[in-house]
């Protein structure tokens, strides 16, 4: 074994770095084997890039009948030299002088050569992510990840951490998992016989965060410009493939800022994450385009660098409500002025008549949250969301309404609780500002990056009713 | 009003590029104001910096007296020459030709000048980060959590977005909170009379993750090495300056890797934090170390800067009970071989003994997680803490089981019940790899670097028994 005096590298280094002639040691698991009487040829992974390297074994390597013998997932360090590859595929591949076999895998493991569905895969989330497909999913996860973290600090927004367990419903009308630390057969009831929810460890109901954006307002208020990036939930009894009960969202939100503020923000937001993921992720996004039993080809990566290119279309709902109507297209829901839109709406709108994103403002008041600020023909809000191609909805934002009185009016008029609220209407007591914000679904906007269909295949564990596995 | 031709700047650009002679617009809050007959002297700050802008206002412009009578708190929009300052603080001040009200404050703000405690100021979490402390602490947050995207980043890890709702117990012994959409007061109760938690939401019990490193060990066991930084969380009826019930994490995991290998990693990462913070908060730290009411002085700088430049010590947990029972200290708990390391015990080791951090490692196996890579000695485990002076233990680690045999035995030996566990089993089952992490308390990393003393003024909305406001 040379491997003491041999440095170990990634992968990712030696294609990058195209490093050949040179001594070194590779570990990873086993993509794939071949065998023959003088030599077999082995694709080896170690996670850190999408590209296989190919390790030429000779049969004169003293555990040779052993290793040549290995199923597919097993791990393995091997010491070899590496060198220029003549074959299509890498422009490395290495020649081993000594395989060390680290774990075995078995006729049992899950991920065999042959084609496997991505249904399937769901089953088997621990390991999907050794896949090509998965792999390059969640490469691509990180990268945006990382993107989303570059693009906003550079820009002086400062990261809050929002709490994640709340007592106040921060979209007024959110169906929100309970935390509870009360025994769940026998919670102890107060005197009117509703459980006494003094007696949690909290000293009252608490929930799961839908939003960290009223804790964001806070500190906007004070750093000036914010952004989350952390988890929230929905208790909404959806299996769709464009719902999760658990996801990921980033929230910006800036004082002194109005609704065009934050629509030009959105856009550059999703072309700067585009244009990273097409520059840092080429191996994998090329990958994706081209997977076996995917529905993408090349001109996804067109489109995405048009995308990236072209300032955002901004139109408002009642813009949005004439073309749908003058469409002639038949839509199974109602598309009369006042009414939400739809999925099949917005979809309309960004695939079939914008052909690209679609920016929509100015909603009916009666479709949106009461957080958001009462335009002055007295019936729309300063809302926007963000439609996709393939998704719908990406981001959903708006104005705050800063005005004390008429924030409160509406808070009676949507009959809210607004005890739990005092601190946040202490933001219209004290210095208040102007300011704007969206929330962004991450898991949505993999999903359009990816071109990955189903959203539960771009979160590392998905959890939707029933499935809480893993 | 200029407002229209005149670029808005942030403080912080105005204090980084010194601007002069140059006409801007300020937004802000009003931190003071001094009034006289022919001027008045108004300091803002707009959160983008720790430094405020003073203005100076000219008793000729139109609405002086309004403006001059401005409380603290109050937002303003200033329109003015910026021009060199003379006086001691920032090297730039504005002259104002026109301010704008935009929301005002009354004598009922709670944030007057007057000092204020960090306990009263917990009451007022939505209004804090206004203040002089909150404001460094949350920007020093901020460029710790981008210090650690890119420390791991540029290593080559990839971010995981562990799950958060869980149904298995990743400690295997943690109080955790329960999740649940059941009915509260009557939930359905299957043939055995207990809480049937299969008509729950997810078809079972379910609960907050205690950490993301069991769901860390299946992504690394693909992508070679990750990182988490996400919410955790403990239901333990724990009321201390160093608890918390939700808390954020850092779980980094290493495929092909030894506890040396993670150990060295955790040393790295704490000194490029510290590195990081001291290159990029230097007005923070400097506001921090000489606040008013505080208990540090520039010493706490000093001692940071050893840290970063001096390698970790490293002990055996049996060295460490060796040094405890010579030290002459007498602890409230006992110091025996196979007791746990206390507090009291940490401190001792970190603040006395090494006066820095320690890392120590191989504790007895009773004291330890279940997944934790047995010693051939038969009584300890390759498990690793990282202890710091003033809060203790701050990281928790250990190489893991790789053997599917052995692990097994140990949960058979805690009673733990497997059927839960079969994916993570799966690891030790399929190319198995000896691999290793560890966790970062992220506040706990905060309140070392930052000297504060209570974990609750370093996260921005903090959670504990009976508190869960805002």
């Amino acid at each position: 074994m040379l491997e003491q005096n041999v440095e170990r590298f990634l992968l990712k280094k030696i294609f990058k770095d195209e490093i050949v002639d040179c001594d070194a040691v590779v570990k990873g698991w086993i993509k794939s084997i071949r065998k023959s009487k003088k030599f077999s040829f082995m694709m080896i992974n170690d996670g850190s890039c999408q590209g296989d390297l190919q390790i030429i074994i000779d049969a004169t390597i003293e555990n040779y009948e052993e290793v040549s013998s290995l199923l597919i997932g097993s791990s393995v360090a091997i010491t070899g030299t590496l060198v220029p590859s003549g074959g299509r595929g890498q422009k490395v591949e290495m020649q081993a002088k000594s395989v060390e076999i680290i774990g075995r895998s078995d006729e049992t493991y899950p991920l065999q050569k042959k084609a496997t569905s991505l249904e399937f895969l769901r089953e088997q989330a621990h390991l999907r992510v050794r896949t090509n497909t998965f792999g390059a999913v969640f490469r691509i996860r990180h990268e945006l990840a990382q993107a989303t973290h570059r693009f906003f600090s550079n820009q002086g927004f400062y990261y809050l951490n929002s709490p994640i367990i709340t007592s106040v419903d921060g979209e007024g009308a959110g169906e929100m998992f309970r935390v509870s630390g009360l025994d769940a057969k026998n919670p102890p009831l107060n005197d009117a016989g509703e459980v006494d929810f003094t007696k949690d460890y909290f000293g009252k109901e608490t929930s799961l965060c839908v939003t960290g954006q009223l804790e964001g307002e806070c500190f906007a208020s004070g750093l000036g410009a914010i952004y989350t990036f952390g988890p929230t939930f929905r208790a909404e009894n959806s299996n769709t493939p464009r719902h999760l009960s658990e996801f990921w969202m980033i929230e910006p939100e800036v004082a002194f800022a109005d609704l065009d503020d934050v629509a030009k923000l959105a856009g550059d937001y999703i072309q700067y994450m585009i244009s990273e993921v097409l520059k840092n992720c080429e191996d994998e996004m090329n990958f994706l385009v081209n997977r076996h039993g995917g529905n993408l080809d090349e001109s996804h990566l067109e489109m995405l660098k048009l995308v990236r290119d072209t300032p955002f279309t901004k139109i408002t709902y009642t813009e949005a409500i004439d073309i749908l109507n003058a469409s002639g297209e038949s839509f199974e829901f109602p598309t009369t002025w006042g009414n939400e839109l739809q999925t099949e709406h917005e979809r309309f709108l960004a695939e079939k008549h914008f052909k690209g994103p679609v920016i929509v403002t100015d909603y009916p008041a009666d479709c949106k949250a009461f957080y958001m600020k009462q335009n002055p023909d007295g019936k729309t809000v300063r809302a926007m969301d963000v439609l996709v191609p393939g998704v719908g909805e990406i981001i959903g934002g708006s104005q705050r309404e800063e005005d004390y009185d008429k924030i409160v009016a509406k808070m009676d008029k949507d009959d809210m609780d607004k005890e739990g609220y005092w601190w946040y209407l202490d933001l219209r007591k004290y210095g208040s500002v102007p300011h704007a914000g969206f929330g962004l679904g991450f898991e949505r906007a993999i999903m359009y990056i990816t071109g990955m269909s189903n959203i539960r295949d771009v979160i590392p564990f998905p959890r939707n009713p029933g499935n809480c596995d893993f």
